[in-house]
């Protein structure tokens, strides 16, 4: 059996042993017993306890050395101390699963971090996967499997899998759960995952047929590309949602380029997640109100919704709503208006939202929802119920079921209000229609499902490859220069790497002295761009560093000598080899093109607004390199520096499709050389249709 | 009895009439009578129906003019049609008061309207204050009085307030409220306001004892300056929440100049929001989350939170929401630190957030606590409590609840679970400890604590007044120049009004032929700027009639052949009165000042990154004229224009003063002449500290 092949046994185990059981009903240990033995699992239970007795009508063993063979199997909640015999007795018998609940390891310091390596040694030396420790264990409500010591009653049986790195949470959520009335498929608690992680658990969750969405309680991840490309995989099949925490960081990471200053690590889990198809919730409350919605609706061909109300305040409140998640009011159609003039007083608005007023009858409920339904231009329907002066809310819904069942259009119902419509609510949880207590998240969960439609449709995307790149060159070029002392490398061997890759840069020439700088100035023609040539100084415009627009061969000699002037008073200490010049690339747009390598998971590029400023604006989006067409499109359609290249005012159209190329240029340049740590072009010089766009300043840098 | 002075009669009437109750069981106008008559009131409760009888005990009299004479509150009932003669009789029978729950008015259109119109008549001739039509009435649960038709069983009496203009909302939110364990002081739902509105209501209900917090569901509101006014006097006393919906607008409006197409609705709501003190939640739950900390807690001194928890990731997540609400961590002193030593296990973390770990007891959460309210470096606490798996949650609560009372610092309790967890929900309720599901709620409610001490710190300001501005001035010029078509004012015209209220303005010279231009250009001296004059040409530089830095004569008259061939090609309409002339002012820093006339709250001042890309970018923030020193520091710091006036990288720090006058003299401008619908400086060039900021390009436009 490989490693892989014992990861089932951790959700169906033929036999399960507790290591650690107790007779003593106020201890975990005993707790765990009672889920173990009293729930329901259909295979052999163990348990196993040095003061033996019984438990549950089971034969309590000594040690692991006395069970039965072929355990497939073992819970381990004894003192962290006791920990690596118990896994070594259990490899011995030929167990190849295990989870350890036990605490006291990575989570209480330096001792904790040298046990647990104990245990993994163990773990791999037999063989076996490990889940823990620090973890609450396993829960399949089907099976039904409980290696926790969750108080009762536990969760309800449902088709939402959970997986956590906090076992608090998943104690919190179980709670919680029951009271709102929804429940679970399977749920993970991963503790320290000093084996197995979120990522390993993933498809195993995605192949169980009872569970419909997967949502995850994420504090990192443990190897940030393996996860993109398995939860890449899953979520083509199951929608996967993540709540992210540790989101803020305490203040930004010192870094050299503004790409490595705006790229943190929020931003790159964000850019990961769009990859990978996983909706990130920003509340525990969000994410089941939206895993709840992917469980039980078909997904909409699209995003216009249409709102259905017997009162006009919560009619505005879900346009609101509407319109702020990203979703539109459909426009009916006449033909729509019309069946609902015949269905409604005259009185009421035939327009979306639907206000049918307070008289508002289950019978029209039923044909109102009907009639918006059938009209092509409606994509999804918020249905609004708040307590009905004449009716009963229960009526109401009954009335609408049939008509939401047989659609294949998602309906979701904000069911306004408390005990008055708690039987309303009960008909619709056990028809598998999702309800919500305002039209806010009603609203979010129709969102939901329309992403879930986007992303479906460009989840089979490859990314884009420019074939005509030179990798070989940029080889060379590496071998041939040295970086400076901050890792950059020297804009000439910069512009050669990039040319390589097809990426347009200006013209550059180092010249080292001012007989050199009027000798280029003749070849390249005036108005000049002159900078200052430093390997040491990243951010040459801090230093007054850059000079543009020099029109003629006295304001050149006159700007060599103030860069030369202001060099020696801004940064004495910097080496400086000379001047760079650039013809001037006057007009068109600026815009800033980056690449940074994330610790987790590898190159981000940005995109956005460009110049000094960039920081400040923070007018910037991410996607992972390599880049699909959808990425190139989100780049440009999120920020402003990318709208608006389809001109604005008097601003003219830029050269879009040279910024495409160019982006996924240096993503390729980045992915294909993972030691570039930095890249940027900043500005990017965009000029009009079919003129190009070109980098007239750049740095690379390289990883140390 | 003034109009003012029947106002309270709505909340305290000595007797009530119901005109309009009905013997059957199934009718809103038996639900109403029952409400009326059979919850509490102590005053006399009589029913009026022309079919007689008895009900709940009581005579049921035929019509109004058989009642007994000095009846305080009619509450009306009766279909549309009827409602005019009923409140003829009410007039003529001395009631002061009548609340109009019948609908068949404005909501049904324009035959509606004209029906309202005639209660309003009948109203005034009376000197009657009317609540409604269309609405659910009154309820208080302390007097008790109900005159609502809300089924049973109603609200939990409380100390918050709801002002609503959807009956619909408050229905469902009673039911809600009761299932959630909150409730409520007084409710009015407001119906179509044809005579009282929610500026009339606020400070009767500020006045009630029993109201702590008053929250409101606004759709709009009557009269903005006027509830600006009274929200402002209100929120000093009792903090005032509202949810306003209807905020999304479905598209700008077309707007002259770039302040009017950003200032929509909902910046004008913002803005007059903020200025009265009056907090914006953005769905319901999150209004009754703030409303219930803001009732129950002490303001805290600062923004500095400790985190309390005994697991790590719920610990992460309130960390996340502390930050993301704008709160930050407290940093713990050494001896708090030490305390928790003491208290806690070795590997537990004593700094923020603090986590006791899984095994903390009774006792610890009481120390913990304790240690961390003792901190005079924490403002307030966040308690993280998920179910304990070696204790109740109950003993838990028990344990703190006498420091919570004891202490002056607000404490929030992140109750998290269900079932589990009820008790403990229900003690903390019971004892005003207030309680959420999840830590982003309870930091979003520390949050709200926070900025209603910030509130309170600024609430008693006095608006900036700059003193040698010259009004008549003013008057003057704006006698002597009537507006182009558009209604924007000569530049000339414009100028001299900008300099009477001390606004620096570039030099700016009108050429109406080349000549004359050179002759302006020998005066002012090189380099110039050139722009086109026509009064029909708002936006000169999208028509290409703009052109900076000319350096000499000959680039002058070059430079005046081209705008006029722009203007002939691009707007061959315009009226062009030749060019305008103006000295280069160079270097500094481009921001945008502009001035729109809201409908509703009048001036609304703009500030920003200008230039042309103002819209795009949205770099922009308003607060209503006149300004207020906290409001100039609010448009400078919630804007990165703003913000970089203090220097970024290569960026020299300019003169911040000078724009702060320049923004409270426009303000000032704005609001002493209101007929300037629109006034924008775009851009205003600020240069180094000392220099001054100039406006280089501005329009004012004049109302019709």
């Amino acid at each position: 059996m490989t490693a892989d092949e014992s990861l089932p046994l951790f959700f169906a185990p033929k036999s399960v042993a507790l290591v650690g059981a107790s007779l003593q009903p106020e201890k975990l240990g005993y707790r765990l017993a009672h889920n173990l033995a009293q729930r329901g699992y259909p295979g052999e239970v163990y348990f196993v306890n040095p003061k033996g007795g019984e438990l549950f009508g089971r034969n309590v063993y000594p040690d692991v050395a006395s069970l039965p063979a072929g355990i497939e199997l073992a819970v381990v909640l004894v003192p962290a101390q006791h920990v690596p015999q118990v896994l070594e007795e259990c490899g011995e018998s030929g167990v190849r699963a295990a989870i350890v609940c036990s605490g006291g390891f990575r989570e209480v310091g330096e001792e904790g971090v040298e046990r647990e390596k104990g245990l993994l040694r163990i773990a791999k030396k037999h063989n076996m996967r490990l889940l823990g420790p620090n973890c609450i264990g396993v829960l399949d409500t089907h099976l039904p499997l409980d290696t926790t010591f969750l108080p009762l009653p536990g969760p309800l049986a449902g088709d939402l899998a959970f997986l956590s790195h906090s076992g608090a949470i998943c104690a919190a959520l179980v709670d919680w759960a029951r009271q709102e009335g929804f429940g679970f498929s399977r749920l993970v608690s991963l503790g320290n995952q000093l084996d197995v992680n979120e990522t390993d658990i993933l498809p195993l969750v995605a192949e169980d047929p009872a569970t419909k969405v997967i949502s995850m309680y994420l504090e990192t991840v443990s190897d940030g590309r393996c996860f993109v490309e398995t939860a890449s995989k899953v979520s083509q099949r199951k929608p996967l949602i993540a709540l992210k925490v540790g989101r803020f960081e305490s203040g930004r990471r010192a870094a050299a380029s503004h790409t490595g200053a705006l790229a943190g690590e929020q931003v790159a889990y964000q850019a990961a997640f769009r990859r990978a198809g996983v909706e990130q919730a920003s509340t525990i409350e969000e994410m089941f109100d939206w895993a709840r919605a992917l469980a039980q609706c078909p997904i909409p061909r699209g995003s216009e919704v249409a709102v259905l109300t017997n009162a006009g305040g919560p009619g505005v409140t879900a346009a609101d709503a509407v319109e702020y998640h990203g979703l539109q009011l459909a426009a009916l159609h006449e033909s729509t208006q019309s069946k609902l003039r015949a269905l409604l007083p005259p009185v009421a608005s035939v327009e979306n939202p639907v206000d049918m007023l307070a008289t508002a009858s289950p019978e029209q409920y039923r044909d109102g929802l009907a009639a918006l339904l059938a009209d092509d231009g409606v994509h999804g329907v918020i249905v609004i119920l708040p307590p009905p002066p004449a009716y009963a809310a229960l009526q109401v819904v009954e009335a609408m079921l049939p008509g939401i069942e047989a659609s294949d259009k998602p309906v979701v119902v904000a069911l306004m209000g408390g005990d008055l419509v708690s039987e309303a609510r009960h008909k619709l949880r056990q028809a598998g229609v999702p309800d919500y207590r305002f039209p806010e998240a009603a609203a979010s969960a129709l969102a939901v499902l329309a992403r879930r439609t986007e992303y479906l449709a460009r989840s089979g995307e490859e990314p884009l490859r420019a074939t005509d790149v030179d990798a070989e060159a940029v080889e060379r070029v590496l071998a041939a220069n040295a970086p400076g002392a901050t890792g950059f490398l020297s804009q000439d061997a910069a512009e050669q790497i990039l040319r390589a890759y097809g990426i347009p840069v200006a013209a550059t020439r180092l010249a080292r002295d001012l007989p050199e700088a009027r000798s280029h100035a003749a070849e390249l023609g005036y108005p000049l761009a002159l900078k200052l040539a430093s390997p040491e100084l990243s951010h040459k415009s801090d230093v007054g560093g850059v000079l543009l627009d020099l029109p003629d061969a006295p304001a050149l000699e006159k700007g060599y000598e103030q860069l030369m002037a202001n060099a020696h008073r801004f940064a004495p200490d910097a080496e400086v080899l000379g001047v760079y010049l650039q013809p001037m690339i006057a007009g068109g747009q600026e815009v800033i093109v980056g690449v940074s390598q994330d610790a987790q998971f590898g190159p981000l590029v940005m995109f956005g607004s460009g110049g000094v400023e960039v920081e400040g604006f923070g007018d910037v989006a991410f996607a992972l390199a390599p880049l699909t067409e959808s990425d190139v499109d989100y780049l440009l359609e999120s920020t402003w520096a990318g709208r608006r290249l389809a001109g604005f005012r008097n601003l003219p159209p830029a050269d879009r499709d040279a910024v495409c190329q160019v982006l996924l240029r240096i993503a390729q340049l980045a992915a294909d050389f993972p030691k570039f740590t930095e890249l940027e072009l900043n500005p990017l010089r965009v000029l009009s249709e079919g003129d190009g766009a070109w980098a007239v300043d750049w740095r690379l840098r390289l990883s140390p």
